[in-house]
């Protein structure tokens, strides 16, 4: 485990690693689809014009080029182009931005409000560390509406969010949420109208201190010191149930756009307090980086690993995606599938119980009875039960030592009259079997997941 | 359906669309699983010099670059390099080179014979027609050994593959098999030596027709006229048993290798003929273009949609990946996904039931239901019911063309008694129901995908 990838930044998986990862993306898909999302996927590569469209994120992006250039198809070749050119190829960076585009491109196909989960991998070319690499999966679901969309999805994609991490073998975790219209209301009702600038100072309060996010409003936006202690007083709000709200209001701030956001995020927390006991904190610091969200903004900590950053981050965003005067608003979440799995791999959090998915090897009595062996397997196959047949007529002692080395639960003998026996290789406990009727234990039919609390230590 | 993908050579599904994929990956994941094969998968990028180890292939390859390189860290930075630095970036073009690499990268740690399944994209900057894109999946099963690999798992991949290709919504196929053992030999034993240079015309044989290979094979290889008939005469031989053998005897050509072949080929038809009757055809005009292959070559077509070209090709690889002295012989096939389901999609082959997973939507009696609603969702999700709850408590002939807008089967209603019913919104058929024992007829459960012969006209 925790070997180092061969290439910085691009983790792969050992096959009872990747079985950790899939139990995570099979449990996902599960509760997404319990909830009516349905599943797309979108091409791994954009034009950088539309991915740049969002601002300056240009240094994380991976452009693509053709090895040879001396094709005659130049037409969407982005080796001919300059690197800015907008309509050059490269890498997508998140889901977000491509989904608004395929919305866009294909809304007169889809029936809004659209839910949809998609699974994929991105890529960003930042410097690679812990809990960030270069290529990761992302998970996200969305809602989208066609010209607006219900304020309730915001609860809503909460609390699926809330159902599938606790569906997940990680520890604990606080899904925490803001509201822009509650932050901006209140930075407008002080008198700070650089709404923009003063996020982008609150936003580095974890990393640098609130003394220090005093002085950046201070010396960066003109703030006095009254309008910088007043944001930090809003920024140090954090309730686990709605008595943030009686806590905002204590401020003596008053704003149209602060008592909207007030009362949107007294929504969510109050259906979470219900619906999702102890997962979901009211917390006025959560600013969010990017510049489209317009309402409700998470970001998700699990407690004890506080420093992996957010596992799960996303937030409404009412103009993302636009066709002419049509618009799209919509609210998502993000799951960071890769920093999660590393985290849950490096730290032994959760283990499969084997590393291969075959339940039974079936032994070979002498060479000529691979035939027989392949008839035992189809049958066992057909009743949904993992079966693989061995390649030589070893020595028994052999063919179970294989077995056992493969991690495979259980070896199936048939002797020169047709007699079936099956061994459990782990007891050593052998009995008679009958290929159409033997069944292993529920628990090792398919391979567990289990965290490392569940595990025997 | 069929729309234009808005970058050419890269298709997106739409949801309905993307439920057919999915099926066939759902498909294919749960044949290989209960054939043994666990998941992996590798990084999408590689370096230059490990994409290219095995040949020209180049034209074809996506170097990376970032978007921006006044970075710091050009260590592992594309974008330093010249194009055909070997440690630059580029995408991964098959999954079979990765796989070799992975394989050597972490013998300690796997347990051999290795056995595999990797579903993933691939990308090729070809120029994209029918049938091939430029970002496409594959799915792709190998076995490998360390140092031997006996040949028994040439006969059981072709056989595995055989398995899922017929679980899959798609109109009947033949594997078409032959040995480069045989080939190979029986071109030496006619005084050929240039095996690959004859295999390279032969491969050309659908393409130009076998007067011009003769051509070729004579003016490029220097064959005389009865030799070029003589290579002809075997690509010519084409069976549905293993009668192929006393064919190419009675062409009188003697050789050890050709022996060899003849009697691996033999195996694989045998073992086809009776566990995959109909599927397997003896071709022994396949070459394949890859220069790795060492045994076993398969090529596979859609009975009917032959010009849509192979649909799961490999074979067996004597020596793709070493380490040191050590060696790792392997057999192998890829399926090519998205060419599948872009037939499947472009002619209708098959269709999912419905275009969401969701089953019930609930709808809304007033405002104020909307926590009761989502009690109701809660109870029917516990049971495996995917459902939704309607965001807007608008008149329930609007919830009900919501419903229907959207694909969803059943709508759920609760009056302000508590009282329970739901509705087929397709026959109209509404009864009472409880939320604790209520479940769909079966089909209804899940989204189906039915080949279009399957499907009410």
């Amino acid at each position: 485990m925790a070997r180092t990838a061969s290439l910085s930044g691009f983790p792969e998986w050992l096959p009872e690693e990747r079985l950790v990862e899939l139990h995570v993306l099979d449990t996902l898909r599960r509760v997404f689809e319990l909830h009516g999302f349905g599943s797309i996927e979108t091409r791994a590569v954009e034009t950088v014009g539309q991915l740049l469209r969002k601002g300056d994120i240009d240094k994380e992006v991976y452009g693509l080029s053709r090895l040879q250039d001396d094709e005659t198809d130049a037409g969407t070749d982005s080796s001919k182009a300059g690197k800015h050119d907008p309509h050059a190829l490269a890498l997508h960076f998140d889901l977000t931005v491509p989904f608004a585009r395929y919305v866009v491109e294909n809304a007169g196909y889809l029936a809004f409000p659209f839910r949809r989960y998609q699974i994929q991998k991105v890529w960003r070319g930042e410097r690679p560390q812990e809990g960030r690499a270069r290529e990761f999966t992302q998970a996200d679901i969305d809602v989208v509406g066609d010209g607006e969309l219900p304020f309730r999805y915001d609860v809503e994609i909460a609390l699926v969010i809330a159902e599938a991490l606790s569906a997940l073998p990680i520890p604990d975790f606080r899904l925490r949420i803001n509201n822009r219209k509650l932050a901006e209301g209140f930075y407008r009702g002080i008198g700070l109208d650089d709404t923009a600038g003063v996020l982008r100072s609150i936003d580095k309060l974890e990393k640098i201190g609130p003394s220090k996010v005093a002085e950046l409003l201070k010396t960066e936006l003109d703030a006095t010191d009254e309008q910088a202690q007043a944001a930090l007083k809003l920024a140090g709000i954090r309730t686990e149930d709605t008595s943030f709200v009686a806590q905002v209001r204590a401020l003596g701030v008053s704003n149209e756009l602060l008592e909207e956001g007030l009362s949107e995020l007294e929504q969510v927390i109050e259906a979470a307090v219900q619906r999702a006991p102890g997962k979901v904190v009211a917390d006025l610091s959560i600013a969010r980086g990017l510049d489209y969200y317009t309402g409700t903004v998470v970001e998700t900590v699990l407690v004890g690993h506080e420093q992996l950053g957010s596992i799960c981050s996303g937030g409404r965003y009412d103009a993302l995606a636009s066709k002419g005067n049509r618009k799209f608003p919509g609210v998502g979440l993000s799951i960071g599938v890769t920093r999660l799995v590393s985290r849950i791999l490096s730290q032994d959090l959760a283990k499969a119980s084997r590393s291969v998915p075959t339940v039974v090897l079936v032994a070979l009595t002498n060479d000529d009875s691979w035939g027989a062996a392949q008839d035992v397997a189809a049958q066992l196959r057909s009743r949904g039960i993992a079966t693989e047949v061995a390649a030589k007529a070893e020595k028994f002692g052999k063919q179970i030592k294989f077995a056992d080395r493969r991690g495979i639960p259980f070896v199936w003998f048939t002797d020169d009259d047709g007699n079936h026996q099956v061994k459990d290789i782990r007891s050593g406990d052998q009995a008679d079997a009958d290929p159409v009727r033997w069944t292993p234990p529920s628990e090792d039919l398919s391979v567990q997941v289990k965290t490392a609390a569940a595990l025997p230590a």
